[in-house]
């Protein structure tokens, strides 16, 4: 249960939104065999000046960031998470965001810091 | 020291926001036995488009999300743990929200990552 | 890489948007010793009734929350984090923020949690 925060200018959000929500998605798919409907995903348009970062921090011609956050469980190892970031990175590019403007970050919490909607009394800890 | 960030749809937030802080408020000083006075809450309200989910992930019927994202310090078992999402759950229930589309989602930190206003200098560490 | 996501009240963010970046970005180069290129900020403005806390809480006199959460890899030591906090404070401070009001959260993440625009196949796990 990946839940992703995507924090990107509003005109891109506007104009690339879907197409972006898609590509996320895809690349969840890819890089961690998540099921398809597995899906959370929060976007957060930014107005001028709201997104503020280096151009060329890690020596990366930096233009536009658009920034995922990722929150999910502890259980992959690093090379799975390498894939992951490959997979995002490629689909991201194809929904028109350069590889250089994205940038991730993973958050790992356990299976028990999540409730789903699941029934209210009664839980099994 | 909960920190509470709350991504809801702007006319939930509008119709029912005060009605939920109280209920979240109320969820964490039952299940954690939090003080009264430990407040912070963050609501994010969302347009059309933004916040994008899984109607059926896990079986639930999801309609309209409501995400909670709590940082909190690590020092809660499980079985403390599931009874704060029941209490969340059944508090958010009465204040108008299903408990089915509440998604909630606890990152926990340390004691010694928290700043919290106090003195500037000569802190000890 | 620290990354700092920023809530704080609208009309603060325009009136002071600028001064708090500078601010958070010379706390973090004191405190952290982090290069100056190492930039990545992203400001939440909210409006009435979004941002929730306790006036009072550890006996402190809050009025305006101003949240900072930070997200960075695990490696310092308490005595630098807290370093890292009177330095944030003193330059807010300066700013025109109230070290009172300033809430600060750390979130701490691995190396392997990162992905920053490098090349997108062919990464070394």
């Amino acid at each position: 249960m990946p839940m992703v925060q995507i924090d990107l200018r509003r005109d891109v959000f506007e104009e690339k939104g879907t197409a972006i929500s898609k590509a996320i998605h895809a690349g969840l798919m890819e890089g961690l065999d998540m099921p398809e409907d597995d899906l959370f995903q929060i976007f957060r348009p930014h107005d001028d000046g709201e997104i503020v970062f280096s151009p060329h921090f890690a020596g990366v011609d930096r233009r536009d960031l658009v920034l995922l956050r990722i929150t999910m469980v502890h259980m992959f190892p690093v090379d799975t998470k390498s894939r992951m970031y490959s997979a995002l990175a490629t689909h991201l590019e194809a929904a028109g965001v350069r590889h250089e403007d994205v940038l991730i970050c993973v958050v790992e919490v356990g299976f028990e810091d999540w409730y789903a909607g699941t029934p209210i009394r009664g839980e099994v800890a």
